[in-house]
């Protein structure tokens, strides 16, 4: 990890699974951020205990209660965030937060959908649009005239259970409303490396492969992959993208997914 | 179209653009359906008139009350394709029903985006869940083996400006809800291909071309193509489809569309 140098990074759904390996191995690198803002719904809950104590003991870990789904809430965390920056801006965010519900085509119902669609395609695009003044002036203030992670990216953590192409583990799990919203996802990140662009921002859509987590063990299969090895990869990968690889959808390897 | 032999089709959004457009060519086949069933939000309404007239002149057109965000509204809608049908099911559903909203990234809004999502993916779920039945019945009672769509078949109106690998028409409009809801269409086309084909249906999701309808001229530019035309190619693709195809993205040439 190198090349991976931020000033600041912000990651969703962090207090467990994935959010939560990401923000320890944020904290563990040579040059860590000077900034990692740890943002979930509710950091005083049980499941916030492990984050917890990883604040006690890092002064720049900082925890942000947001609810994805919530504008207001998005808002709230997007000035605390600038509060602590001060004048300096966001260099990566990583948008981590979603749900899954597995349910069959058959039983697949319209709350269901909505609600997975509201966290985990929504709330990324919510997300970035409050982050977004946040992200061009970190790109503003950077020397470097190349797209990177280092100077300004939005990381959409997807799956390649969204890829329509490959419908990854579909024997194992239908989960209708989660790949629709993947899909999705990788539609929006798509739309945001288009748009973005012009304004020095990177975008990219993940698959972090099937990992040991809550939301992992959908079937009675175990994952083959941990969190650690899963963050680790994508941690490698981030550090390694660069102008060509805005708008792609890569593994925790670095291999290209197709849509 | 000498190939499409099917006793009933369904297709939703059928009072005017291309629903409209796809509702008169099957009643002017060489071998019409027996019913063609006509779904709209509003059949009384001003924007209904021309499928009203046209109803008066066929008695093979039924108009069916249909709103696709209304679970309510779909059961009741397939109550009443069920008491036409009488013992016989519905050989072919057109999940046409859809909106646009030209938003960019910046302005896209959490109500827009679940709006969208809820007509154009939600939608084409429900409704075909609530079909499965009268699908499976025909599939039933086909005397070919084979799939395609004179037997059983899901095909969802989809749009190149949702294959995340084209993005068509970008320069001409943003349009982020449409584009994320229409990716996950695909998405949701490929899971029913893949749990429905035991039950004998064939599902497949159509580019129309950039059609001029009202939902055509959301920028200032003529589309291109004639409804008349779009239509034409769309049934000619319906006629060729066949057990390779199920889970496939074309367009109305028959060219395949990537993801």
């Amino acid at each position: 990890m190198a090349g991976l140098c931020v000033r600041s990074a912000l990651v969703t759904g962090a207090n467990r699974g994935i959010g939560l390996g990401i923000v320890k191995q944020l904290l563990q690198m040579p040059n860590p951020p000077e900034w990692v803002f740890a943002a979930c719904r509710d950091p005083k809950g049980e499941r916030a205990q492990e984050l917890q104590h990883l604040a006690s003991k890092h002064a720049n870990l900082v925890i942000i209660p947001l609810e994805v789904t919530d504008p207001a809430s998005i808002q709230a965390a997007a000035g605390r965030v600038r509060e602590h920056l001060k004048d300096s801006g966001l260099n990566l965010l990583i948008n981590n937060a979603a749900i899954l519900l597995n349910r069959t085509l058959e039983i697949e119902t319209v709350e269901n959908m909505a609600q997975v669609y509201a966290t985990n395609t929504i709330g990324p695009l919510l997300v970035s649009q409050a982050f977004l003044p946040l992200l061009k002036k970190a790109a503003q203030g950077s020397s470097s005239s190349e797209l990177s992670c280092s100077k300004a990216a939005i990381i959409n953590m997807s799956s390649s259970a969204g890829s329509i192409e490959e419908i990854f583990v579909w024997d194992y799990g239908q989960v209708i409303s989660y790949r629709c919203s993947k899909a999705a996802l990788n539609m929006l990140t798509k739309c945001q490396s288009l748009g973005y662009r012009q304004h020095g921002i990177l975008c990219a859509t993940l698959h972090p492969g099937w990992v040991q987590t809550d939301m992992g063990n959908f079937s009675s299969t175990k994952p083959p992959l941990t969190v650690d090895v899963s963050v680790q990869g994508m941690l490698n990968v981030l550090c390694s993208l660069s102008e060509k690889d805005t708008g792609t959808f890569l593994d925790w390897e670095g291999k290209v997914v197709p849509w």
